[in-house]
């Protein structure tokens, strides 16, 4: 299951980097702690003390979280609480940080009432920003889930015609990326026709496709934990002078903005380079979302590529640019690839064609 | 989309005869917010105040939200706690009930900040319990999801065979839901077969089903925001007699809890009589979870079927009665329907045959 655990011990050496202060973090989140151990189960507890590791399960999980994160202690616990107390008690932890997005005000409650001399202090999102940059394994696995994504796309879009209603089309692409081994899909496929295409986040439903239409295509797979995401936006039957025309300056903002990504570049810059494009034609009102997010065991994740964000990108980050244009009542277009900052530039990891296609 | 307004009515009249202290209600489950009002969307927020109603939502969903909640006031908002702070100004109120399982640490702290006037108080579960009492469009929905669901498992049903690995099983049956309508699954889908059976809660894995298997089924459909939970357990094969022997005790436990079903019986009661069958048998510490639990917009929400749970059924309660034994490294039987409690007794909903079957 776990070949090198050299990557988590260099993730919880950052970790432990980043929180000076605190005595003990207390990690709810399922994803930061597969992150940091490798345990894929839910309902987890990890404790990170400066010196100590302790991953805390329910009876259900012992068998897999030994399997999945060897050498990491494993705590079995009746009531959460009741073991993250004990954990507490043991390693004389007075004050606590935990993760304040992670953890609901009942959870809290009951947590402050369980453990009463202990101070909890929350603290924002400071794993999710570990986790902006990945090593060579996870990049593997994204770029793994773009490929089962991709081939999923060709088998079906012979199906993208006359006729046929987003709904299925969005079934049969979710089916064929599941049948090429993908654990699961990236998020609700969007498949939006038409005036549907217009919506930027449009949910499949009972229209069929017709002669003329542009049809967006937002859809991704899960490889070993990690996402993919990809926008590809076609024209049925016979495309409009405008379609083509607006679909060449999304593709030039797309390729402004990828051949933008570099280290040390601020997130907003991309932004802004994206948007400056349609600017140029008159067109930036129509772009009404931000250019890209980070990719990685969450779909949207740090960093965010807007407007005034001053994040420098790094080598190893991942993140989607996916400029657009909608226009409401007609149609709209979106074009969206994945891409890693390399020490260079950037590499695209989503395979699918970007060239103004009719199908 | 909505036939009729009365049944959110009711449903607001009971809310309120809930919390006469509190001076207005946030609602912020999505679950809860679509019970009370209709509305689909997600990232609302519902204010319920003693004689006045407030449906806050973001510029995404303003026109969903009037076609779904006619006759609701809609507020539009840009950030969501300047949008309480708003409503909450407007109607001078200066004591907040909110739902604690529904709040992050993080956005209570947002909202604190936000409204500084403002007390907050935590308030459990109630609406999950407001729920549990179906009418009968809810039951007819609920109804329609356990259809689908079954007609989904009978097409798969001659797929159960020696060779056919779990899942794909699992993923056929779940395509088989959706292409018959479904808007999505209840949960992930359960395929166990041979010794996986013996895990309540097996992942369908990569498995491939032999001769003699025991094969667990459970899985559901949603419609129209309701889901079904039902386990069928077949046997392929030549099945042996202590297979047989282990399927009919369970389902005379099954049987027995679902003939004890009526309004005014403790929920602990039915748990009771399932267990009590069990251990006629000396089998009673094989069966490892509680006897059943709600289903509703939630595919687990109140009430519990479980040890010492004093709560009375009331008619219009819809819940599962879902017996097991499990021979840990061997094999497993669950059988679970979905059922309704009526003035008279119970009336099932999930319509697949639990007689013992060998595929």
């Amino acid at each position: 299951m776990r070949a090198d655990p050299a990557p988590y011990d260099r993730r919880l050496s950052r970790l432990r980097l980043g929180f000076p202060a605190a005595e003990a973090l207390l990690i709810l989140n399922e994803k930061n702690i597969r992150y940091l151990t490798g345990f894929t189960g839910g309902d987890g507890a990890l404790m990170v003390g400066p010196d100590w590791l302790e991953l805390l399960v329910d009876g259900r999980y012992v068998t897999q979280a030994r399997g999945e994160a060897p050498g990491i202690e494993i705590v079995e616990f009746r009531s959460r609480v009741e073991g993250i107390a004990a954990v507490a008690g043991r390693h004389g932890v007075g004050r606590i940080g935990f993760e304040a997005a992670s953890l609901t005000v009942e959870e809290h409650l009951r947590l402050q009432a369980g453990l009463p001399e202990v101070g909890l202090e929350p603290v924002a999102g400071a794993l999710q920003t570990l986790r902006a940059v990945k090593d060579q394994r996870e990049i593997a696995l994204i770029r793994e889930a773009a490929r089962i994504a991709a081939e999923a796309l060709a088998a079906v879009r012979d199906m993208i015609r006359p006729g046929v209603r987003e709904r299925e089309l969005a079934l049969e692409l979710e089916y064929r990326m599941r049948r090429g081994g993908a654990e699961g899909v990236s998020f609700d496929t969007i498949i939006a026709s038409g005036p549907n295409s217009a919506l930027p986040h449009a949910t499949p439903g009972g229209r069929a496709i017709a002669d003329g239409d542009c049809v967006k295509v937002d859809y991704g797979a899960v490889w070993g934990g990690y996402h993919s995401d990809e926008t590809c936006t076609y024209v049925v039957g016979r495309p409009s002078a405008r379609q083509e025309e607006v679909y060449r300056l999304v593709r030039e903002a797309h390729d402004r903005a990828i051949g933008a990504i570099r280290p040390g570049i601020a997130c907003g810059e991309i932004d802004r380079i994206a948007r400056e494009c349609l600017a140029e034609a008159g067109m930036e009102s129509y772009f009404t979302h931000g250019t890209g997010h980070g990719v990685g065991l969450d779909v949207h994740e740090p960093p965010r590529l807007a407007a005034g964000r001053e994040e420098l990108l790094e080598a190893g980050m991942v993140v989607t640019v996916e400029p657009g244009i909608y226009l409401p009542g007609v149609w709209g277009v979106r074009i969206e690839d994945t891409v890693l900052v390399t020490d260079q530039g950037a590499q695209c990891l989503t395979p699918s064609s970007k060239d103004f296609t009719v199908l």
